[in-house]
């Protein structure tokens, strides 16, 4: 605790001694890499510094009203030479979402982030892989900041953003890195204003009516094998016919998971003719990414996935015989 | 605040004073209605009271970890006459899930709840319509105890209970009703042992296979109106095809109301020939216990229920006549 605490008195230190910043974070945004980022920059804002938030992707949509009025640079419209660069929530130096001129001409990387395979590569870091977010760690710098300072930077803005990567992050605080801290900053955080209402209609309440008429044909898809094992097939004509993006489904992966006695989930999405992307989840003790891999693809203990350059039938047969081998 | 503080300090004088007391809820069980009933059970067990837990209902499969090894009697095998009876998470005197000869026969009906609705039908109340979930008030009445009488009743058995009505009845944590009071008892409760890991396993991620075949067809009834209305229609032959219980069906009402655009979110679920329960959901402006209530239903302003003796259709058209008026 006490590094942790140094960790974090070192950054609000460079923060106070420095003026220029860009913020950003990792590819494929999300609401903990949005949330975590525009609250810094909010922060540095309000402290009269001259900041820039800078990502080289699109924010999802269901994330936009938190960056409505934000400017959000691309990496070849940025003109400073002379800046810090915070990194939030990005576990891996390849995965910044900016120009590598941009991260190699930085004076100090500094990194703030809770993912287990951090391996430290800022200049001055602040990680913590038991927090639920790096929302989190945003927030004990904040209110390490007002302990050494007296100086709240958490007004509703702020609160909004952080609140958000927290319930994104946390599966609604569902998840085991939900701890009791979590549930005190959420706390704090509704108090200072956080507009929770309309981040949770935002978020989760905006689903296109389309996608739960997909949601119904792909159930209708559903197969369970051995009590363990359970599927869904969406073909493309699927997606087609009620025009829901390639990108957009991988919500219903959980419903293939979240079965009673099931162990591991697939999704199988046919992107084309003979490619098929397949989504593993597990619940208890199936490593899935070992699964992943046998396809060459990838990921988590928990969460992993793959191409199969096949049919969508054959690549469930595929995929079939080698969870099989785990159960 | 003083007369809730009143109200409590009554029931704690009359826990004290008593010995033999019923625990029981309002028909259809849900997470609250089991959470808080059970907390209540244990804590009086704990004091070494007489206590019964009598309900004329079945438990929900996904809350049956909850009550795992404890008696739940049927109002016609009580066998005692002396006694107080506790109704928890019960918004109307009618809706008490147990005989009306108990109902009539106990010496002091004691009401804890926190539905709008109530018309504070106990001889002694603790009523508070703002509370997420009568877990809440459970909660604050065991923090009162506490400190009135030195004595922690809140065990890890306690605390999961508790945290499993508050988390049913915030969806989560996402409803309005959500306060920073909801996020400081979450945080207690986890520190004093609260199950969380299994709660969330349990509660929301054990469904029945037969269920999401059942959601598969129940999402090809999704009907919209006006792009503000959503409708499904669950049919009784549809629950009997998939073996699902009629009070296991509820999560399904969330999908008609997290559609884009949409206020409310209606669910018809057929009992048995003209008799369809209605659950209503709002999003931002509309106070569905005020639709419920024309169907001599009742609830809160953002989720409200009422029973309707007619076909499933004709269930439909009255409903969307009234909310139509709202929107």
């Amino acid at each position: 605790m006490k590094a942790m605490i140094n960790n974090i008195d070192n950054i609000i230190k460079h923060i106070n001694e420095s003026n220029d910043f860009i913020v950003t974070s990792h590819i494929s945004p999300d609401g903990d890499n949005v949330g975590s980022t525009l609250a810094m920059y909010y922060c540095l804002k309000k402290l009269n510094k001259n900041v820039y938030y800078v990502l080289d992707d699109n924010t999802p949509l269901n994330l936009k009203f938190l960056v409505k009025g934000v400017e959000i640079l691309r990496s070849n419209e940025l003109k400073i030479n002379d800046y810090s660069l915070i990194s939030l929530d990005c576990g891996d130096k390849s995965r910044i979402c900016v120009s590598d001129e941009i991260i190699n001409n930085s004076n100090k990387l500094i990194c703030i982030d809770h993912h287990a395979s951090n391996n430290y590569y800022g200049d001055l870091n602040y990680i913590d892989s038991e927090a639920s977010s790096t929302c989190e760690l945003v927030y004990n710098l904040l209110v390490r900041f007002y302990q050494v300072s007296n100086l709240n930077l958490i007004d509703e803005k702020v609160a909004t953003a952080l609140y958000t990567g927290l319930v994104t992050d946390t599966g609604n605080f569902s998840y085991s890195s939900t701890h009791p801290s979590s549930f005190e900053m959420a706390k704090e955080l509704l108090i200072l204003g956080a507009k929770r209402d309309t981040i949770i209609q935002n978020v989760f309440q905006s689903n296109p009516f389309n996608f739960y008429k997909l949601l119904g044909d792909a159930l209708n898809t559903l197969d369970i094998v051995e009590s363990k094992i359970a599927s869904i097939m969406l073909t493309k004509e699927m997606l087609k016919k009620y025009s829901i993006s390639f990108n957009d489904v991988d919500a219903i992966t959980s419903y293939t998971r979240d079965i009673q006695g099931v162990e591991v989930g697939i999704l199988l999405k046919e992107k084309k003719e003979n490619e098929v992307k397949v989504s593993l989840r597990s619940k208890n003790y199936v490593d899935v990414s070992e699964i992943a891999k046998t396809f060459n693809g990838g990921g988590h203990v928990r969460a992993a996935g793959c191409t199969i350059y096949d049919s969508i039938e054959n690549a469930k047969k595929l995929v079939l015989q080698e969870v099989l081998k785990t159960i």
